[in-house]
C-alpha cells in the first residue's frame, strides 16, 4: 500500500458516491461546505486531505470517513 | 460527526491494534517509521493526519487505513 492508493480510493469512492446522489462537483462543494475547486483535484487523487476533511466529506454523503478510503 | 469523532476514532483504533501487537509506542514508531513522539498524540486524538500518514500507521499493523478510521 503506498499513499497514491489511498488517494485514488478517496477519489474513485468521493466520484462514485457524489454521482450516485445526482449532484455535480459544485453541488457536492456546497453540501460539504468546502472550496469548489477542491472536489476536482480530490477526485482525480491530486490531493492528501486530512482526517478531519474527508469526515466533512463524508457528511453529506451519508457515509463515514472510513467508508470514503475502503476498497 | 465532527473533527474531533474521527481523531478519537483513530486514536482508540491505533492503541488498540498496537497493543494488540504488543509493542509500546516507540517500538510502533520505528515499525512505521515515524518520529516517536508522534504516536502518543495521536493516540491521545491530538493529531489531524492526512490520509497518507495514516496509511503508514497501518501497514505496519496490517490493516487499512478505512479500518484505522472504523468505529
Amino acid at each position: 500500500m503506498t499513499g497514491v492508493d489511498v488517494r485514488l480510493r478517496l477519489a474513485r469512492n468521493l466520484r462514485r458516491l457524489r454521482e450516485q446522489k445526482g449532484w455535480s462537483q459544485e453541488k457536492f462543494a456546497f453540501e460539504a461546505n468546502i472550496h469548489r475547486t477542491y472536489v476536482p483535484d480530490i477526485e482525480r487523487g491530486a490531493r492528501n486531505p486530512t482526517i478531519v476533511v474527508v469526515e466533512k466529506l463524508a457528511v453529506p454523503l451519508g457515509v463515514t470517513a472510513a467508508e470514503l478510503l475502503a476498497e
